[in-house]
């Protein structure tokens, strides 16, 4: 939760020139999203998300991102909407950074979502793998299987000091990922980072999807395993079955899933839990002791994989069979 | 720069309950103010800023600083107004925190002002001097005289690695202040924290002033001495002379400085630019190696005070005589 770069009313005022979006009135920077800049934007025509893209985010990966939040929003997915600049652009530079603005999104993300939000989430990302149906762009997941052994070189030599069972466990788990890695899935735009802090409700309704940036292709279904860990866990690290059952039923009735899909949850839940612990790990050891930046715990993850590892029917998600 | 304390939605809508301000519609940290978490709330009557107090703000002051607020706001002066509770009260506590919501004020903060700016903020500091007068409450100023040669204990072990002259010209500065200090200058509340972060302004025209968080009661003239330190000095640590007369001018149109106040400037002033030395001081030795949290320079106050202490008269300023 930072800002990182600073901006000054004549850079934006100059940055806001190209828009027709009224007059300035004020600009906050915002506490939110870890890897750039966020700043909202009041103008005399309405509110806005102004981005600056910082050194984790890949330049060239942009024009998918906001083409992404374009096409789905056009499709009738509420996501925020990049703002185009008279000349039809939408992307920029803003104080030597390479910078957007989109339509601010009213709604609240759930510090402590209920099986009704997962269900929500469940019905709404199944709506969005069928909106992005024929999205013209595409992008490599670079945080999949092919990813995870060179992150883990660089990180393993710090993971006794947090659990002496992280590191077999975990060469074990890429080992099984490595031989059981499911290949012939269908395939297509996937979000890749559903938290529920990027999902904002008003009530109990899905309101909308935000922070694309780890946006790619790959198995619809892997995206299903990311919010299986996001939303259906307990603070304990318990699984939540009324949680998981909400979540499948709601995304299955939208988008049916195929029986190798169904098969395939195990091991790709357990990748999804091997992936954010490796960049929770990743992030530990390279976040300065001491740091206000809130560490996330990567064992939080050890327990999610240890989950999935027993797991010996996808019954035991709650998926009915 | 950053939220210390998340707050869950359901504690948000028990905490919102006790108001008449409608119905929730998002809210966001706010990456502004380094002592408290503040939150962008919006709700379907409107733009809310609410703080949770965090450790560094004094539980018993906060009725000085809400109060104060709401009678400069009714006496005209353009400030965050505490939002009352259908009780009456402003001040609740969310998250085990003191916690007090404020309108949403627009505007800008100045990143670089220029003189017309600094007229702006004398004439409106000398305004807000008038409309204090006659608040029932008061709170001594904490970080005054008494209260520098404690602090500089605290941390005078760490300024010979900032610079080898830091410690001598501060024992040097403490000493002249303490003798020469004076006593009998008109007082009332000042703000005592007024730097560009809290004054806003839209086009050249100020439009408010947020952050009371250091107000109290002190020498009037005191504040103007602040202002000084904090508008009127450029990155090379200059001073601008054209700033300084604009601030001082526009603040004398307002409310005429006495001959005794006048005298006293560049004491005030050495002492003011002491004061921002040691808190940042205080807060570069406290604050741990590869923080997020950006240091502020102690020494562009080391600078301030030489030149506060080489001041012969106060056209040195800008002051005509």
């Amino acid at each position: 939760m930072a800002v990182y770069t600073d901006i000054t009313e004549a850079e934006l005022r100059a940055f806001l020139s190209d828009y027709d979006v009224g007059e300035l009135q004020s600009y906050r920077g915002i506490a939110e999203g870890v890897e750039n800049s966020n700043f909202l934007v009041h103008t005399t025509t309405g509110q806005f998300i102004l981005t600056l893209y910082e050194k984790r985010v890949n330049r060239d990966d942009l024009p998918f991102f906001l083409g992404l939040m374009q096409y789905l929003a056009e499709r009738g997915v509420s996501c925020p909407l990049p703002v185009h600049r008279r000349d039809g652009g939408t992307l920029g530079e803003l104080a030597g950074r390479p910078a957007a603005m989109v339509t601010f999104l009213e709604g609240i993300w759930l510090r402590r979502p209920m099986p009704v939000h997962c269900a929500e989430v469940g019905r709404g990302l199944a709506e969005m793998h069928l909106a992005g149906e024929g999205f013209g762009l595409t992008r490599r997941n670079s945080l999949t299987l092919e990813d995870w052994r060179p992150l883990w070189e660089k990180s393993k030599d710090h993971a006794d000091a947090l659990d002496p069972a992280l590191r077999p466990e975990t060469e074990a788990s890429l080992e099984r990922l490595e031989a059981e890695w499911p290949r012939d899935l269908p395939e297509g735009v996937i979000h890749a980072d559903l938290f529920p802090d990027n999902v904002f409700f008003l009530g109990d309704s899905l309101s909308g999807f935000i922070d694309f940036y780890f946006a790619c292709n790959d198995a619809l279904v892997y995206d299903l395993a990311v919010c299986l860990n996001a939303w259906c866990f307990e603070r304990d690290h318990a699984f939540n079955l009324t949680k998981g059952r909400a979540l499948l039923a709601a995304y299955n009735a939208t988008r049916p899933l195929s029986d190798a899909e169904i098969a395939a949850l195990p091991i790709l839940s357990m990748g999804a839990a091997l992936r954010f612990m490796l960049t929770r790990l990743y992030d530990w050891v390279m976040t300065p002791e001491g740091s206000l930046v809130v560490k996330k715990d990567p064992l939080e993850y050890l327990a999610r994989m240890r989950f999935h590892k027993a797991i010996r029917s996808v019954t035991e998600y709650g998926l009915d069979r």
